[in-house]
């Protein structure tokens, strides 16, 4: 069975549409996707160092369209690790995993890996958002379209645009 | 340069005399160190489920003898991984960098790996007390004296009794 592995923030998790509504409470600002096309999420957010530090930040963030049954369908057919990088921002590690466990029940904590670099786990299949994590895997490369990714493609790697790509690609 | 997997629980904390402290306080017993010989920590403490899921258990684990220095020492010498099995306790995660960021304040986030299983992990040597993590490693294996493995050797493994013995031999 092959390994893949699942990113959390802007695959599994729609963080950057929780920082727009964060953003939105604070300030009234409604922060357009438009707007943000080419941009890391530290340059699309003014506050985005405040809100990844704010308790229940990421115990709140809202699941990607149609993430549940595309991990389902993952989870069944590969041995799937969710590997998400959370070292950085300390309390958003127990915040995490209670989200997992909360909204994808079938996946159990020891598919759950938390980390500061991903260059260091070995798979067939990585699923990410961010260029520099896809560039440095030796494997087969899924890119989730997200605004800061957009002008950024991904040598050999099959970009996908939400959950109902990878159901008919993997 | 090398990576080596160093892990937590049992390595660089010492676990095992925080769950006797944690008995003694709770009841008055004191667990003696010769009488958990060969006996898992959820064998040897009778109240093991209970205080890892304390708030504040790991955060307050003591710090295993001369390990900021051997840990100092490796950190110059290789590229470390502090890897742990800990997305069981969900609470245990955020306390834990917490713990290692104060205790060991070279190690940075991007050096920290919170995990369920240990066998998706690229490594050169890995320093761990648990056979089990040590069995499935293909490379260079170190393991940790603790009393749940004073009867468990392990293949290839050389054993250590302390931080002195891993600059010694490392």
């Amino acid at each position: 069975m092959k390994t893949i592995l699942v990113d959390m923030d802007g695959v599994l998790a729609n963080t950057n549409q929780h920082f727009i509504d964060y953003e939105y409470q604070r300030s009234g600002e409604k922060i357009l996707w438009d707007n943000i096309s080419g941009l890391l999420e530290e340059e699309a957010f003014p506050n985005f160092l405040e809100d990844v530090n704010t308790k229940n930040f990421f115990r709140t963030v809202p699941v990607m369209e149609n993430a549940f049954q595309g991990l389902d369908y993952l989870n069944k057919k590969y041995n799937v690790l969710i590997i998400s990088s959370a070292t950085e921002f300390p309390n958003s590690l127990t915040e995490k995993a209670e989200w997992l466990a909360e909204h994808f029940p079938f996946i159990s904590w020891k598919q759950m890996m938390f980390c500061g670099r991903k260059d260091f786990i070995k798979g067939d299949i990585m699923i990410d958002d961010h260029p520099k994590n896809l560039n440095i895997f030796p494997g087969q490369r899924v890119l989730f379209s997200q605004p800061h990714n957009s002008n950024r493609d991904v040598e050999k790697a099959t970009r996908v645009t939400g959950w109902d790509d990878i159901i008919n690609i993997l």
